[in-house]
């Protein structure tokens, strides 16, 4: 099977992905990291294809398949950026490790895929939509039990940081899962299922790179909390773009979490900024179980007439800035100047 | 949430259970070794309480659900009794690996009821049906990251193995996935999908319990071989008890195989012993994607004219046989009896 969304040549189209994730407007100074990450995230490919070789073609190719669409590759950037940024001389010692956690999050996705019933990803049919919903479960206990061999080749120290931040994850799910169509669980409770589902696993990649650099404790905990606090920033932006995204850039359909009942801060705060019937006919769409479309496009009519969009967009950019400040105790350098870019980047993107 | 199926004395509730494994008419001298394993099982059994706590008691409960049908626990006690009759002073040392063996079991049973949307599992509701399948998703990957988590606490080579029988088992799933409706498969690929979807896991279980104890190459081997056989055996009997067995003994109705169209043992001797329109009409039926109760019914009765059950039957016992030939390598004494008479007791099982 070919691998949608790769060229023939991989370096180039690496490339792009980088200058891609980057955005055109980087800095000068950026550009001039882009060989290096380049060659450190092809590395990190080949550990992951090496991995994924089955003798069982078909789940080779359903692995291949689950990962090609794994879009920005925004894990495996981070733990390199943060491996040199901490004065790594290579970057090899994190490549198996960033391998993993690449595994771990297409896992997650996959089964994100199965449970929210989504048709599409980056533009193509979703795992369960291309192989079935056996092989879409079955891939990603597949992905998740490469990862932790992968993770082996670390110290225990290291694979129960990996273990701790899948239970939090698993957790966010079940906690995501336990307030599907309540409007009433508020921000508090939002932030608990993002912090676990999203932001635990990227604070725990990111800790573990400072970790095997050998970094000193406070280091240590800031590339931890800089993981956290980004990891969050993405998300809100991400729970942003699902209902005020451009669906071409983000390669599958808008308002995902409004048919499926998450309470995710653009519809916290479109409920509550919204009053009397307004606010009352927002709940009671809310809630249905199976919504038409166009319950959904009034919907999102309520949330614009709501300061909501902003509010939101502006949390994420708070999360953002958090993220650069966490970023103080790292040595000063072109790196630590990236990280700080990329944690701004995920909290404005459009894509 | 109680645990059903569990007495409020735990230690007198495993007794039964290994003495309910072992059959009412276990010779004396494997009664005498009742003690000392029930000590053994309630061991990994606490491994499993400490390693499934969790911040969110909604998982720890749909964990403990999940493996509390996990029923007869004949992993954990095949590896209790092989470190013993290795000549292991105490247990001790295997079991958190058999906690973690004993929970990538019970995930793969709860992703498994998800696939085979199963309505019942050992007399109650399975974990789909009593949480819900996002739940039932979650949780099976919870299992499987805590199983990990306990693995990591031995050597690289120890949790490759674990890895690598994962890896199997997965590909068994994916390989069976592909046979789904097809009569035309074969036996050589129903043996090749229960290898890898029932037996290396126990290969892998038995094998790491021989490392650990630091076996001879050959007596590794054998450990592995045993387990590898046992596990056949152990996947044709249930796969028999799926057409033949006591429903109310098994915990589940029959035909699950059937109505999902796994060709196997039992369906590929039937096909094989009809002949004419009976042929025909068996085929027709079996890969129907819906099927009435009348439709399983009738193919039951079909495969009651041939001498499927039987072949079958004695297919299993020549695997539990060769399980028994495969212990020659190991030193005599009451526990290389009991690992024989839990391989001919797989082959033989009622339910």
């Amino acid at each position: 099977m070919s691998r949608p969304g790769r060229s023939e040549a991989p370096e180039s189209s690496l490339e792009n992905l980088v200058s891609r994730t980057l955005g055109e407007e980087a800095p000068e100074s950026l550009v001039d990291l882009l060989p290096v990450l380049t060659s450190d995230l092809a590395e990190i490919d080949q550990r992951i294809q090496q991995v994924l070789r089955s003798t069982y073609p078909r789940l080779t190719d359903a692995a291949t398949y689950a990962l090609s669409a794994g879009g920005k590759r925004v894990r495996p950037l981070l733990m390199a950026a943060t491996a040199r940024a901490l004065g790594l001389d290579s970057a090899r010692s994190i490549y198996s490790l960033a391998a993993a956690f690449q595994l771990i999050h297409t896992a997650t996705l996959v089964h994100d895929d199965v449970i929210d019933h989504a048709e599409m990803r980056r533009g193509r049919p979703s795992m369960p939509r291309a192989f079935g919903l056996p092989s879409a479960i079955v891939t990603g206990d597949y992905l998740f039990v490469r990862a932790f061999e992968l993770a082996a080749e670390y110290p225990r120290s290291i694979i129960l940081r990996c273990g701790e931040a899948c239970a939090a994850l698993v957790e966010g799910e079940v906690l995501q899962d336990s307030s599907r169509f309540d409007l009433t669980t508020g921000r508090e409770h939002y932030f608990r299922v993002i912090e676990r589902k999203t932001a635990a696993i990227v604070a725990a990649a990111l800790g573990s790179v400072a970790e095997i650099a050998e970094a000193s404790a406070p280091v240590q905990e800031a590339c931890e909390h800089y993981g956290r606090a980004l990891g969050v920033a993405f998300q809100i932006r991400d729970d942003l773009l699902d209902v005020y995204g451009d669906p071409d850039l983000l390669g599958k359909p808008l308002y995902t979490d409004l048919r499926e009942g998450n309470p995710t801060l653009v519809s916290l705060e479109t409920y509550g900024g919204l009053t009397g019937a307004e606010q009352d006919e927002f709940e009671r769409l809310f809630v249905q179980r199976r919504k038409q479309p166009g319950d959904l496009w009034r919907l999102r009519s309520l949330s614009d007439r709501t300061t909501a969009a902003q509010t939101v967009a502006l949390a994420a950019e708070s999360w953002g800035e958090q993220a650069v400040h966490a970023l103080a105790a790292l040595p000063n350098g072109p790196y630590r100047t990236l990280l700080e870019w990329l944690a701004r980047g995920a909290a404005a993107r459009r894509f």
